[in-house]
């Protein structure tokens, strides 16, 4: 199902991810606006034919006329966005987010929301190792996953709404989760491999080293290039998830360590046997 | 400097590394022979024209009729393989080899070796994520280091022979450690990152989640795939450096947990800031 190019399409945050759903849905003929604190994001978007229209305050007549928001910000300026100005949104209207955790924004902002809006949150699995709109790009999407997070409060119109963006915007897979399921997944797949980019990346000198550096090395620690604003509130709203997964990493990476102090080759060559015949089953998916 | 054509390199082990050493030295037009235990491996190569000959045996002439012998084989058998072979070196024949680890592999072969025979270690950092010279490949060369590990007892002629050969390989950068920091050097760009990619990929069932891999999961993982018997093999020979270096980079791990389970969001902003600027100095390096 693609969207329907009447509808007006308004985005609040024009950073690396508002700034790519702009660049995609203007591409793809929809006329788009949007909300921006900073006078030379949106002047940066219209420039480049981004957005139609760009306002840097929520003004009430502005707001009201999008038919779906898009909510580009970090998430507690996001809950606080919405408790602020929920009354300006035109009756019937849409919203959906970008947000990288669930659990801890759905359910609050379901709670609160005006009966007759709907909010449906959704989490495009791509971006950058740099944030800022300077380096916004449609083609991001292209070959992530986005993932739809309904909840009860959802009707089977906004999840389906909420899938047609996704299509829209170009995304490889579509794949529907609980917000719990979700951040259980964000929590090992992506927030455990930047707490381990990170350590690695700041565990000792390196200033010598980098000559050397092969391609591995560069690969585990090509996300050690984080923004520390973001990622921090993202691994306080998901605590519990993710201390849980570094938990596991950390009992596996202890009991190998214990393996080789030991020399325990059969118990080494066992787990690498079972690493690589693990990591070749994500192979078979991507195929 | 470039090596003379006129020489006649043997390679003994005609595995990746062999293999993709036999294809870039043949393209640049020198006679190379081979020994592999493997007919099939001779076969391959033969066929390609990645070898002019080779033996599956240690044959005394044949063995005798090479200048250079470039060892790549597993480090125990290397070893092996000169205490009982090296009689059949030809007089003021040149060593050396593709062994990643050289502190328990270099002063070993240097003290027993003929006096007439000059062995110097290389470690040539490439790979790949497959074995076997069916995945043989030159270009593997191209983008990656070379690095000699000359000891006292390695003379400034074969030290410029051996550097020669790697600008001959088609090495992007070659570089001279002593064999001490090539193996801490090794313990935490290559083996530490191997050891973290196999604890990711074995720590929790990982089946479902395959489908909602980003890049970065996958770029942390790609080396999970992994020659158990080389790797052990490799692991328990420099076992007192990678044990040291899994345990720094744990202490950052944990540091990192410790910071996330007490809410200190500045602490975990300044690890992140670190980890950026560290990562991005390894950027300037690679420009």
């Amino acid at each position: 199902m693609e969207l329907d190019r009447n509808l007006r399409i308004g985005i609040v945050g024009l950073g690396l991810m508002g700034g790519s759903y702009a660049q995609a849905l203007s591409a793809k003929g929809f006329e788009v606006g949007a909300i921006d604190q900073r006078e030379e994001n949106i002047g940066f978007a219209l420039e480049r034919g981004w957005i139609a229209h760009g306002k840097c305050e929520p003004d009430p007549t502005y707001i009201g006329g999008f038919d779906i928001v898009v909510f580009a910000l970090y998430p507690r300026i996001f809950v606080e966005w919405i408790e602020a100005n929920q009354s300006l949104f035109k009756s019937g209207a849409f919203i959906t987010d970008v947000t990288g955790i669930k659990g801890c924004v759905v359910y609050r902002i379901q709670k609160m929301l005006r009966s007759d809006i709907e909010y449906i949150a959704a989490h495009p699995m791509a971006g950058r190792e740099s944030s800022g709109i300077e380096f916004a790009d449609g083609s991001i999407f292209d070959d992530a996953n986005y993932i739809v997070t309904p909840t009860e409060a959802n009707t089977a119109k906004a999840i389906a709404t909420c899938k047609a963006l996704g299509e829209t915007l170009g995304f490889k897979r579509i794949v529907e989760l609980t917000p719990e399921k979700h951040d259980e997944m964000i929590a090992f797949l992506s927030q455990l491999t930047h707490c381990i980019a990170i350590s690695l990346m700041t565990c000792r000198d390196t200033t010598s080293l980098a000559e050397f550096t092969g391609d591995s090395f560069r690969d585990l620690t090509r996300i050690a290039k984080i923004n520390d604003r973001m990622w921090s509130e993202l691994f306080e709203l998901n605590k519990e998830q993710l201390l849980a997964q570094m938990d596991l990493f950390s009992s596996a990476f202890s009991a190998l360590r214990e393996h080789i102090a030991n020399d325990e080759t059969d118990e080494i060559r066992k787990v690498m046997r079972l690493s690589t015949s693990n990591r070749e089953a994500f192979d078979k998916t991507e195929a």
